[in-house]
């Protein structure tokens, strides 16, 4: 708390707090009461467990197209790294699967010694782990994401631009543990995860990754994973792309080469323009990226003067390192404070004090992880992947890992 | 991951575990699917970010008196540490506060240079902090609770004797920002929270507390608090007995002397036996304690072989250092395995590899913190509080703290 302390004289200068006034007290004991004495259910507001009748926000943000359902994770309001998980985001390509887990199970099979299906029993009997670690959509801040022409264009927010990106608390089973069980054979190298739902939705992942800190997990946020994140059981791979973490999963082949699946070769794989649209195969780990959650896009400032400027780092690679924020549109940076936890794989939350001189500007933050990546301009990702500026403003399907430093105009 | 690959010999070893047929794939497909496609809600099944139709536990677990209705966290299926909101622990003592955020304030006064009032726009502008924290209710684990004798007694279960405990990540502003707000004066020595709700709930705290990590929490796992955790916003105290936590806060007065609050001074003082009850007047700090969530009373063991024990451990001051597990009745004992992530004054979570091999007996957990206090024996306890053994039998209404080592019987 020692940091804050430089900050006081910033908030008595602030037209906002100052004009408080004393004596508010009666407002607020002048509020409704309602009945908490009945088990599960209050009369006429809510039953134990679920939100206030007045919070906000709902969270319920979404866009549809003929073949994604794609739920936003609300990042505006944040304050801590954890995602609750009704909020957690979702995208969908086929129908949920309706699983009932007394039913399920998953096999491990291909390279192995003694193939073998799991249930929900082995997998709570099983060694168990749990890990706090953010899960990213590839598409996540695509740039047509960043887009506000066009009549099917989505509003610019943080929520819309950042918003399929959680952070949850995951807990499971090591997969190295069910590897360990089926014995894998030397000439093995890698993983083929398929779902339960209708498109078999598949993925591959190296073995080396596999049996390092991936799980399969059967627990968010302290409680059985929700439908959308693949109840009862799914594969989580952290830093990597979230397509990795297989929902609702069904098999586990044990393979000696990647595998061609129908997603990760033909949907996800991004193409270089300067190499003639050759694919860039195979895209795991999350680079290093933040975004400023408060202020942003869509929040208004009331007045000039003190504002905390908040935001979430991460990086596939590890723990963030740092992150600098810039007041002024990239001409000057500051080291933002880093907030307790940090850890790997693991949103990060960063505070900022600034005090806004009423006039218009452009704030952004950046992530350095420690391994000492940094995250890129937009200029310098294009240059990266061999696009030009007038490539990254045209709606490119295939751009994905897109960690690009993100902008907010601060408007008078 | 290293650490669990000296388990591997045992599991094949597991009956129930080699015995798994190859090839229950077609169980795993042949299962329903539910219309994702719809926004918000999907036909027949849930909304958005509910619960899995077959999700188990339900978690409702809750038991009423005339003065008090509590809702207990369901621990024996938790893998790692943090609890959902939705399944938080509750005790009330009086109907809760419905509050409208907008029209919501409350007050610091008493020996300060410049009362203030904060709104929920206030607490937002203001510099903010998270926090992954226990919070336990002092009456957690009280004997009554052991206890399964009785026409009302309620069911042992982990859920009732450790589930008024949970662990959640809070987010908001820390006390000492808004305390240096209103200019706290030199002879200020205490601060007493009151809440929003019909019985005006107040509890004081010392001021050197209030100024080193309390907070005025209005973030939840990075959703707004429950209503039954003082929406729009409450006092947050890491560490101590829940009770301190003032939910629906309305005022803060500053004092410079404790406060003889109802519920602190007549309710929670505990009494000595062998001061001839005189009151152990303002206990403060949880101490060292742990318990197995898995096995635990109520859960069966299906066959011999092997089972992974695993449960939470935890220290009002500070982090955990060790937990040692018993599972021959507290004649040997043995370190468990730590996991990440093990934060100051927030549940931890440990695991250990155990062989059961059928016969009748005790298993155990013991908490040691980064202080080197060690979480006592039934008997130690009640030697510490002059208290024989048979008080502890007998419903002391004024037994609190209560961090005795808990055994499990399992059973042939």
């Amino acid at each position: 708390m020692n940091s804050k302390q430089s900050s006081r004289r910033l908030f008595l200068k602030s037209a906002a707090l100052a004009g408080l006034a004393v004596g508010a007290e009666a407002s607020a004991s002048a509020q409704g009461v309602t009945d908490a004495s009945a088990p599960g259910a209050q009369p006429g507001t809510h039953a134990h467990g679920q939100p206030a009748r007045l919070a906000a926000p709902a969270g319920r943000a979404v866009t549809k197209t003929i073949t994604h359902t794609t739920y936003y994770t609300p990042l505006a309001d944040s304050v801590g790294i954890i995602t609750p998980a009704s909020l957690h985001f979702m995208q969908s390509h086929s129908r949920l699967p309706d699983i009932d887990p007394e039913k399920y199970s998953f096999i491990i099979h291909g390279l192995v010694e003694r193939p073998l299906a799991f249930n929900m029993d082995d997998l709570k009997r099983l060694p168990s782990v749990s890990k706090i670690a953010f899960l990213e959509c590839l598409g996540n801040t695509g740039p047509r994401r960043h887009s506000s022409e066009g009549k099917n264009a989505t509003p610019v927010t943080v929520q819309y631009t950042h918003g399929i990106m959680s952070c949850n608390e995951w807990g499971g089973v090591p997969l190295s543990v069910l590897l360990k069980e089926v014995g894998v054979k030397k000439e093995a190298s890698w993983v083929v995860a398929e779902g339960g739902d209708g498109s078999k939705y598949s993925y591959c992942v190296p073995l080396t990754k596999a049996m390092d800190d991936c799980m399969v997990a059967y627990l968010q946020n302290g409680e059985p994973l929700r439908q959308e994140q693949g109840f009862p059981a799914r594969l989580f791979v952290p830093g990597f792309g979230a397509n990795h973490s297989v929902k609702w999963l069904r098999r586990l082949m044990i393979t000696d080469e990647p595998y061609m699946t129908w997603d990760q070769s033909v949907h996800h794989a991004a193409s270089r323009v300067d190499l003639g649209n050759k694919s860039r195969w195979f895209n795991f780990v999350w680079p290093p990226k933040s975004v400023i959650t408060r202020p942003s896009a869509g929040l208004k400032l009331n007045a000039p003067g003190y504002y905390e400027i908040t935001g979430l780092a991460w990086s596939g690679w590890g723990k963030v390192r740092k992150v600098d924020v810039s007041v002024d549109g990239g001409k000057s940076w500051k080291e933002a404070k880093l907030q307790d936890p940090i850890l790997p794989m693991a949103h990060t939350r960063f505070n900022f004090d600034w005090t806004w001189n009423g006039e218009e500007t452009v704030i952004m933050s950046r992530c350095t992880d420690d391994q000492g990546e940094v995250q890129p301009t937009l200029a310098e990702l294009n240059r990266n992947w061999g696009r030009g500026e007038k490539d990254r403003l045209e709606p490119i399907s295939n751009t994905h890992y897109w960690n690009a430093i993100q902008p907010w105009k601060i408007a008078k």
